[in-house]
This record gives structure tokens, C-alpha cells and sequence, in this order.
């Protein structure tokens, strides 16, 4: 009998919606999954496959599994972890051909960004090589959204969601005491080549003069004097000004903000917060009294105000990887075609790995406004149904949400240590 | 005919909640206010009042009045500006006088912390003296949860939500990628002088070794071994460390630990970021790699993760105001009464604004951990009810909630200009 156990991994930086994906998978195995196997996971991505530290996901009651699609991180763990080239890596790839052999693992499902692509491409590959072929396919993941092809990536959505309420938020707080206190707010946000978070700022602007009056992209270099010019404008024109800004936000010369010579309390130099710098910059060039957040984790981890749509998104992507694997595709990404942007219609379809892996989508210019300030109409009919409709998750009585944290045991293992 | 209308005025740092309040009593007067004239709403806080800024809320549709309990922020603008003694400012208080009686002013009703508490008082001991008494009510707000008396502050118990909320879910991100990857994560809440904001952050921890594994509390001072010891345990012992710190963290010697000499980009000593300072620490002893998030005006904006019973709490104190004006109480604070824990019941009582003037409420000790590093069942009992139960606000088509914007037109002056 051919290997037909599915083998599972989560890549990279986890987002709020990455485990309903991984419900998506086990779900549709389970109700629709005939002539597959198990499916396994990999804890902690890729390591665990090349540990063969396995879990057996079959041991999972029905709830545990439904309990995927509303909590957030990656229940399996992740991890930041390039393979090679397959050259350059023979042992690395010859001892996951051992894994995927001694585990009857047929399909390998990994769920990640173009790094993993990449991955998944490679070992798709390998299969004949090593002798132990395997349907590989790649299912998107990544709050970057930076991923090609598909038209948009799973996560994205939610903490596109989370930036636009948040910001909606922080503003009329700022607004209410603008007269008498704060007028400046600047809130950091992750994106650190491309500003697709940082635009989804924009969606809470509705019309002229609304917050966020001035974003700040990684695409467009930062020019201190007309940035400190939106800021005075609109602290004239609305009595305060809000700012969000990518963490990649860089100057003329290609350099990060965050780097530019921050010190701790140590006198090293300080990497991160690209807010505190403008935070400065407002200060000195304008002496308005400014506040400033850094949203960090807190915002692609935030599955209680994650977008209905990212959510279906990401367990279609799920079952929609089960379908490719049994229709029999192998190198490619489930990506997520748009049907139809208003209503927002799409479905999931195979493309290529080839098309995906090691690339990135930044942002078209034409998604920002000429003076780089906000985003355009294109931008927003672009992203404005991604963050549509709420899935918040149950809570329990003490008021906090019920968040599954499984305990999982390692499945047997069958071959000699191997530590990564 | 007697002085009948009230004059309502947001003071001080606005919460999510603070609008639930003005909700209260607005349409607590519509429904049940024989005997009472037009709620007037002070622009910009005591501000607006001095200044004769006056918006006249019977121009509002109900809709628009029930909006505001689900409209995080200030609607009617709020100020930080402190009256000082009758004797040293009789300008300000006969001007304040003039407008009572300019605008048939019989009420007034501020919603605000402990020096709110005081102004209230003072211009309900000043009537006499400037011919116009006014009965003055207190309304509790703050997120700061440090007035003395009531059971809690509304606004407190959505921000300590938000934060219970934020760092379970970050911590699950940690904790997904901690073998490999982020092993400590540091995220900075409000609290200038008490702890009561971080303090929330663990009702997350549920059992030993849950995040947050480290809250580090203004009220004891920071003692950097120990910190790094406690976080380097957590990291041996769970693979990571989650970490609540207030902003207001001191050393052995009162100084704030956000003041121990970071320097922005020019040199210049930078005030906030005790994170960043935290992470500094960990990097030099420690060498985890770490991230860091700070709340700053989301944590007290977030009405779409608001507690619902503090939304209950804000709407009642509102209700509350307006019922004990029409008892004809004065100089007095619509407290918050618990009488019982669990089930949580609670009322609405006249508490003397003296007991609450100018006062804060720290932790009691015996909330805080005898290590100092995580809160008690005690603080767990108090806490726990106050973040019970969900209240979202409805959501737009666009994804975004429905918060109200009002622009309001200004009554029409009476008296001659007046700036503050």
C-alpha cells in the first residue's frame, strides 16, 4: 500500500488564523479524507519533521480539533528554519525522505510564506532523488500578505482588521483630549518590506481629514520635512494627527529608521521602534505632545478581533490543500483566486510553487497616494473585503477566551536521533 | 422657576467606556426626568464649561444618545485641567458661576478620577458664595482603577480586559515559536502610580507556569536579579517568558525605570518605553531574543474587546447620577457598591465626595505575590468579575465598528469671551 499519511507543518511567524488552516486540513480528512491516511503534524515545523518529533493528530477529539479554528499562535509550534538547497543539504533532505518513509507520510502540507514555498518545492522535487517520492503542496500563510499569486494570505486579513480598529480607536481617544493634551499618536505596526499592514491603517479612513491622517510605508522613503508638514497640517486643520507606521520604514539611503542610532539605557544601540524615532522627530521639530504604540505580537495575535473572511480564508486553504492532494497535484500552492470584489467572491485554486517561492509582493505604488501619505482608492477596493464580517472566539465565564492549548504526545519514534 | 438643567463634563483621560456613562444619563433624563430641564455636555471638559462651550444634547436622536455606549473615546471632549482652591482662583469659579447661571444650570455632573472628585467638590461648596448653588454629583472614570471607595473605576475593567486578553494571545505566539525563535516577550500597560492595569494581566495565568509568568508592579521596586532570574526560570522551565510591566516601574530609589537614560535618535534622554528598557536588560543578562509591544492608547480605546460588565457599570453611574440629583443628594461620588463576589451583584450608592477627593488607591500587598511577580487569589477574587462578559459594538459592512461621530453646534454664547 502507498504511503498516505499527510504530514502537516506550520513555517515561520504564527498569525491569529494559522491553526484554523491546520482545522481545515484535519476536518476535511476526517469527514472527506477516503484513500488518506493519518494526519500527522510536526511540532515546531520543519525541526520536528527532521527530529521526527510527530503528533498524531488522529489522538485529537472532534472539539480539540474544532477548537483550532478559533485560537490563535500555532498549536504545533513553528519555527524560523531555511532548508537549503538540496545540494548543498543532502543529509538534511535524505533524513526527511527517512521520516516521510518510516512514517508512511505520502503528502507533506506545509504552511508558511515563500520561505517555505521554496521548501515545499524543493521536497516536492527530491522525492524520485531519495526514493521516497511525496505530494508536496504549500498552504499560504503569512500577516505579510506579500505572498504572489494568491490574492491575499491568510493572517493578513486579521491583523489588517486589528490595525483599522485599533487606530479607529486610538484616534478618538487622541481626538477627545486633543485640545488640552496629546496631538500626536503614532502606532507602530509589523511589515518590515512591505507596507500592506500599514495600509490596512488607511481603511479606517473614510474621508478627508478622518484618522489616520498620515501612514508611513517601507516603499516610500522617509522625507522628515514633509512628514512633519502632514503632522502640522492636520494638527491645525483636525486639532490632532494620527500616525501609523511600518516597523520597515526606511530613509533615502535605504536605512531602517529603527536604526538610526537609538540607544538603550546601556548605551547599545537600540534595534525596533520606528515609533520612538518620529516620536522624536515630532518633538523636536514641532513640540506637540505625542504618544506612541508599538503593537508588536499583540497584533498577529489577535484572534479576538480577527476578520470573518480571513478565517474562512485560511480553513479553505486547508481543505482545499486535502482536495489538491487527493485530485493528485503535487508543487503547488492552494492559493485563494478572487471571483468578484464587491461582493467579494473567491475560491481556491493550484498554482504553481514555482510561481511563489522565494519572491515578494510588495505593494503597488499605485495602492499610495501620490504624496505617500495614505492609500487609494485601488488600494481600498483591494483590501476593504479582506477585513469583512467578525468570528470572535467563545469565552469562557472568567471572561477570557477559550483558547485550546493542547498537551500532545510524540508519536514513537522509529529512526536514530537526529537533533537539528 | 428653579435652575433645572444639568451640565455634564468629561474630565481627564478618556476609557472606552466613558461615553456608556454619558449614555446613562442622557437617556436616563429622557425616560425618567420629571423635574430636571435639557442635559447640557461640556465641550472639552471643565474647559468648555469656563470657556461657555456648551453642547445642548437634546439636539441628539436617541440613536445617536444610544451610540455612545458602544463609542470608545470622549464625545464630547475631554481636558486635563485642575481647578485650583476657591481662594486662589475666585476668577475661575464666579466665571463658572456666571455660566450655571447663564444656562439655568442646577447640576453638575463630572465624570472623572480623583481630581475631578475634588473640583466637584469645590463647586459644590462654592454656591452659595457666588449666588448660584449647583448640586454637583461625581461620576467614577478611570482606567487607573484608584479611587478610593468604589469597588471599581468604569474603564478599568475593560482595559484589564484587553490586557488579559492581549497577552493570552501573544503568549501563544511566543510559546509557538520559542524553540527556535522570540523566547522573551515584554509587553508595557498604563499604570503610572498603581498597578491594577498589569495586575490584570494575571487573570490569564490560570496555573503555575502560564503566561504571564513575570508582572512587574510600580508598587514594588525593580531588582534587576531578580527579574532575570524569575524570567531565565521561566524559560528553562515553559521555553519562554511572557512579561506585564507598568509603565510606572521604579527602582529601589523611586526613580522610573523608563527614565534610566535611553536616548532617542539626538541624544535626547526619552521618557516611556520601560519595555524597551526591560528588553535591554534581558539582551545584556540574558541574551534571549525578546520582543516588546507597548499598549499605550490602545489598551484604553479598545472598546471592541470591552468588558460588558464594565459597559454596565459605566451606563449605571450615569443612570445613578441622574437618580440621586433627583433624590437631592450633593457633593456626592455614584459609587460602585459590591455585594457579592461570586455570583457578582453590585449598586449604585452616594459616597461623600470628600472620601474620594484627591485620594489614590494602590494595591493592597497582599494582592501582590510574595515574590512580587505575579498577583494572589485575593486580587484574582477581586479582579476576575470585573472583565466577566462580552459587549461588541456593532460592526459597519466595511468591517469596522459603527462608533458615532458626532459634530455638534455650540449653544449660543450668553455671557462675554472667556479663554482658559
Amino acid at each position: 500500500m502507498a504511503s498516505n499519511n499527510i504530514l502537516y507543518a506550520q513555517s515561520g511567524g504564527v498569525t491569529p488564523v494559522i491553526n484554523a488552516t491546520a482545522c481545515g486540513v484535519i476536518q476535511t480528512v476526517r469527514t472527506n479524507g477516503q484513500g488518506l491516511g493519518r494526519v500527522l503534524a510536526a511540532r515546531d515545523g520543519i525541526i520536528g519533521a527532521l527530529q521526527e518529533d510527530l503528533i498524531d493528530t488522529t489522538a485529537m477529539s472532534d472539539g480539540e480539533v474544532a477548537a483550532l479554528r478559533h485560537t490563535p499562535g500555532g498549536a504545533f509550534g513553528s519555527c524560523r528554519y531555511k532548508l537549503g538547497s538540496v545540494e548543498d543539504n543532502q543529509e538534511e533532505f535524505r533524513r526527511l525522505a527517512e521520516v516521510f518513509r518510516a512514517h508512511d507520510i505520502g503528502y507533506f502540507f506545509y504552511n508558511g510564506g515563500g520561505d517555505s514555498a521554496d521548501t515545499a518545492l524543493k521536497i516536492s522535487r527530491m522525492g524520485d532523488a531519495f526514493g521516497h517520492p511525496v505530494r508536496c503542496i504549500g498552504l499560504p500563510k503569512t500577516i505579510d500578505n506579500d505572498l504572489m499569486v494568491t490574492d491575499t494570505c491568510p493572517g493578513f486579513g486579521s491583523v489588517a482588521k486589528y490595525v483599522a480598529v485599533s487606530i479607529t480607536e486610538a484616534s478618538l481617544d487622541v481626538k477627545s483630549m486633543a485640545s488640552s493634551s496629546t496631538k500626536v499618536f503614532i502606532m507602530e505596526v509589523m511589515g518590515r518590506h512591505a507596507g500592506w499592514i500599514a495600509a490596512a491603517g488607511g481603511l479606517a479612513c473614510r474621508k478627508s481629514g478622518d484618522a489616520p491622517q498620515v501612514i508611513l510605508f517601507p516603499e516610500i522613503p522617509f522625507d522628515e520635512d514633509a512628514f512633519c508638514k502632514a503632522v502640522d497640517e492636520s494638527v491645525k486643520a483636525n486639532g490632532y494627527c494620527s500616525v501609523v507606521v511600518s516597523e520597515g520604514l526606511r530613509d533615502s539611503a535605504g536605512k531602517l529608521l529603527a536604526d538610526a542610532g537609538t540607544q538603550d539605557a546601556f548605551g547599545h544601540k537600540q534595534l525596533g521602534g520606528v515609533a520612538l524615532v518620529l516620536a522624536g522627530i515630532v518633538r523636536e521639530n514641532l513640540g506637540y505632545k505625542y504618544h506612541w504604540a508599538v503593537c508588536d505580537y499583540l497584533q498577529r495575535s489577535a484572534r479576538h478581533i480577527a476578520s470573518k473572511t480571513d478565517v474562512e480564508q485560511a480553513w479553505a486553504v486547508g481543505r482545499g490543500a486535502v482536495e489538491l492532494a487527493l485530485a493528485g497535484h503535487d508543487g503547488v500552492l492552494a492559493a485563494i483566486r478572487r471571483i468578484s470584489a464587491d461582493p467579494y467572491r473567491w475560491d481556491i485554486v493550484p498554482v504553481p510553487l514555482s510561481e511563489v517561492a522565494n519572491q515578494e509582493k510588495k505593494m503597488p505604488r499605485a495602492f499610495i497616494d501620490p504624496d505617500g501619505f495614505g492609500i487609494t482608492d485601488a488600494c481600498r477596493e483591494y483590501m476593504a473585503p479582506l477585513i469583512q464580517g467578525e468570528d470572535y472566539p467563545p469565552y469562557r465565564d472568567d471572561g477570557l477566551p477559550d483558547y485550546i492549548q493542547p498537551e500532545f504526545e510524540l508519536v514513537e519514534r522509529k529512526l536514530p536521533e537526529y537533533r537539528v
